[in-house]
């Protein structure tokens, strides 16, 4: 750490002492660690953090944070420490070893992983005496701290009850899912599914663009003009999907699977990589070769389960 | 056809004789084409209507459409025949033994297929006397004679001017993307791509989300929050993509890969087909090995180019 920031921890440190300002730890400051940190300046808290390799504080220093020496320390420093990380094996081993303590503390878990290793941090926390909440954040870094922000809990309600004041510096919405730790993570993984995959396809799209000289920014619009048409038709198959019943008089598989072909066809012949769509496409087949061709398209549910 | 339904056809016949409504063509009865007739009835043409196979013209004549005996009787009934079928091999097995009774008018193929395709349709039509018009309809089948509808078109600029009147019975929004026959083509399978890579991601979505007790319609309102940041987020991406650079100052490979594997997990751990996100992230991985993890995902399109 260069010198001035040294001092200007030291000079933050000191601050704090006598100071009622509520407290909050940050541990990990990837791109996510420090904008929630940053929000929780802003909002006027008594903010501690702490990442795993040095460099990453300098900024947050500036506004106020106070860099901690140790994940320990860190912790100590606040009743509530937020730890958002690259996933749980890097949430274990930071706060593996310093489980004492973080007894008779909060730990709120803003790491996305699966609901299983959420359950499991949940099973961990217990009988070490921590309070534990696990939650996922929705939006990107640059929604955090504004009204756009979303955040979804699950767990222990009064321990969200407890801090939901700190956390609402998080800004935007939150919602809290029920006592079951793993459902944030459930509703997280399941939203992240259709995230991830869409972006694979908006990066296929761009690619096949390109090699049709159209540019990103010609078909930005009208790709956007896609994603405004999804909600729709989400909320059509979603009701097909909980009736299971699958009609396909508007659109049916073997639609689906022709437009899938022409895609492909294209991108083949472009020499691009379809390995993505080649796969929908299949799942589409195998339903058609089963005898479901004019089945609706929600009928792929049935078929990529078991 | 129900003898009803032919005395009605009969009566259609007859009220054309001496109308001076606009005429129009429209070549197969699937659920877009359908609803294509539904709408220029509605705009008050005279349609006449043929399909491949019998017992779909049923709802049209009733609303006053004219269903011709053959495809050749069918296009010499109207200055503009549309075609809406499966695929190009659909049009081709359609209008390639009428080509005759096609010369001097005009045919807009609003069906969809590869840009290549559309290429070399307006290649067979120019030296056939044909006036050809290629098309792609962005929007549902509910969206036609709406304002919601959304089409594109491409091929010559003066046949499109020559029945935009007619044309625009389609309703909504429709734009002429200049002279190259394939270009709405591949604008429809770049549009297409992202539409079909985001429902399968979606379809999978609802699989996961129900094998975690999660009904479609407690994600749904979530599933359509995610929608609704995609524009903003295509955006920036776009603008990466334009400009060559992909920083991962937000968000990057590593931590976009370390959120698919999580999805990967709970969906192997369900026993869910997991065949389309495996492949998106292997592409991620394919960039993360060639040292580029800190990059923005939209590195991606230089890894799928290749
Ligand atoms: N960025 C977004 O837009 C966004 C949006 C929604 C949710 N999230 C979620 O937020 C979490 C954090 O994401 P992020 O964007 O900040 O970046 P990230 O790359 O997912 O995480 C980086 C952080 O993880 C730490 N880390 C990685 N492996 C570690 C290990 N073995 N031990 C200790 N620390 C380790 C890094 O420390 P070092 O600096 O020492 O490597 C750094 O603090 C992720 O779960 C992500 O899915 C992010
Ligand atoms: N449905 C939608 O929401 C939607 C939205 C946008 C674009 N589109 C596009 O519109 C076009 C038509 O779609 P659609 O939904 O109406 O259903 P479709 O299943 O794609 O097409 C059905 C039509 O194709 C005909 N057909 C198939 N193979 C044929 C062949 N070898 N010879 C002659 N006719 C053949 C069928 O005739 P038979 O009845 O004799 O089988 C029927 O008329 C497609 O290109 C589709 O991608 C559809």
């Amino acid at each position: 750490m260069k010198e001035k920031l040294q001092i200007k921890n030291t000079l933050n440190r000191e601050r704090n002492t006598g100071d009622d300002r509520p407290q909050v730890t940050v541990l990990g400051l990837g791109p996510m660690g420090r904008a929630l940190a940053r929000a929780f300046l802003k909002a006027g808290h008594q903010t501690t953090v702490w990442n795993r390799s040095p460099g990453k504080a300098g900024e947050l220093i500036e506004q106020g944070a106070i860099l901690a020496e140790s994940a320990a320390e860190a912790v100590t420093a606040s009743p509530l420490t937020i730890v958002c990380v690259l996933d749980y094996d890097a949430v274990n081993a930071i706060v593996g070893p310093i489980d004492g303590a973080l007894r008779g503390r909060t730990l709120v878990n803003l790491t996305a992983d699966s609901p299983i290793r959420a359950r499991q941090m949940a099973e961990w926390a217990a009988p070490h005496g921590i309070q534990y909440l696990d939650g996922a954040i929705m939006t990107p870094t640059t929604t955090i701290g504004q009204s756009s922000a979303f955040v979804l809990y699950s767990g222990s309600e009064s321990v969200y009850q407890a801090h939901r004041e700190t956390l609402s510096s998080i800004g935007g919405t939150s919602v809290h899912l029920g006592e079951d730790p793993g459902r944030a993570a459930a509703y997280d993984v399941s939203l992240l599914d259709i995230f991830w995959t869409s972006m694979s396809g908006y990066i296929h799209a761009l690619t096949m663009a390109k090699a049709e000289n159209i540019t990103a920014k010609e078909l930005l619009p009208f790709a956007q003009g896609i994603s405004n048409i999804l909600p729709d038709i989400m909320a059509g198959l979603a009701e097909q999907v909980d009736n299971g019943q699958y009609p396909g008089y508007d659109s049916n598989l073997f639609s689906a699977a022709a437009g899938m072909k022409h895609i492909i066809d294209t991108s083949q012949a472009h020499g691009i990589d379809t390995s993505v769509l080649i796969a929908a496409n299949d799942i589409a087949r195998r339903a058609i070769d089963a005898g479901h061709g004019t089945d609706g398209y929600a009928f792929l549910t049935e078929v990529i389960r078991k």
